[in-house]
């Protein structure tokens, strides 16, 4: 039973996790080295109920996890899990369409660089098995057949 | 005047315009090959007022255009501008990150193979200028100084 494609979509159900602009900037800022509620709170300006609504939700979807504070204290930090950390690629991927597309010519923005040496990133481009870059009309969404 | 920092940042302005579920699942659809209203509708299952409220939103912010239709007809076609064409490598990260943690083993779900051979591509990974690996850990966040 495939009737609803999306129910088959990885795309769809990606989207049901992290689809909404609250909670990919929550993972944003835990890429950034944000653990404490109050420091989300204070970078997103949410309320206490709503963030606290997502940072459950990411919990509950596998993406966050709740640990001992670093510094000993009573609190407890939200660090991103294995499933969390590989959202890096998308964040990468929004970060670089806004650089492309959203911002005037030297207007000021926020760069991710490389610590080692400084650096931008390479833009992010979808290849196939051979490394060569793909554009998407040269792709195409095949859906399983009802078994 | 660079107080809140999301007003600097290329996510949360990307975020603005595709941080939506709907708008992303538009924009999926429109990579698919889905350029009609009622095939977008029928698709999506979403209302035919907010159906319209999101196409006009994406062709506000440069993302779809309006078209003749291809096929002569008095309708008119959605099709991605060359800024929504970009957002295939933010397209593929989702898919590929629901693919990797939102399905079971051997679950049924839609495959984006190439057309030249029909395999599946290769995974998406944020690079250095020299086309390292990075992982997110290895990479920092720099906002702008106030001038």
């Amino acid at each position: 039973m495939h009737d609803d494609p999306n129910l088959t979509c990885p795309v769809a159900r990606a989207l049901d996790v992290v689809g909404d602009r609250w909670s990919l900037l929550i993972v944003r800022d835990a890429f950034d080295g944000v653990c404490r509620f109050s420091d989300f709170q204070r970078s997103l300006g949410m309320s206490r109920s709503m963030l606290s609504q997502r940072l459950q939700a990411l919990q509950d979807s596998g993406v966050l996890a709740q640990q001992a504070a670093a510094d000993g204290s009573r609190y407890h930090d939200y660090v991103l899990t294995a499933q969390g950390r590989a959202l890096f690629p998308l964040v990468v991927a929004l970060r670089q369409w806004g650089e492309g597309f959203l911002f005037a010519e030297g207007e000021p923005r926020s760069q991710l660089l490389t610590i080692a040496d400084g650096r931008g990133l390479a833009p992010l481009l979808p290849r196939d098995a051979d490394g060569q870059v793909l554009e998407a009309a040269a792709t195409q969404v095949v859906k399983p057949t009802a078994g």
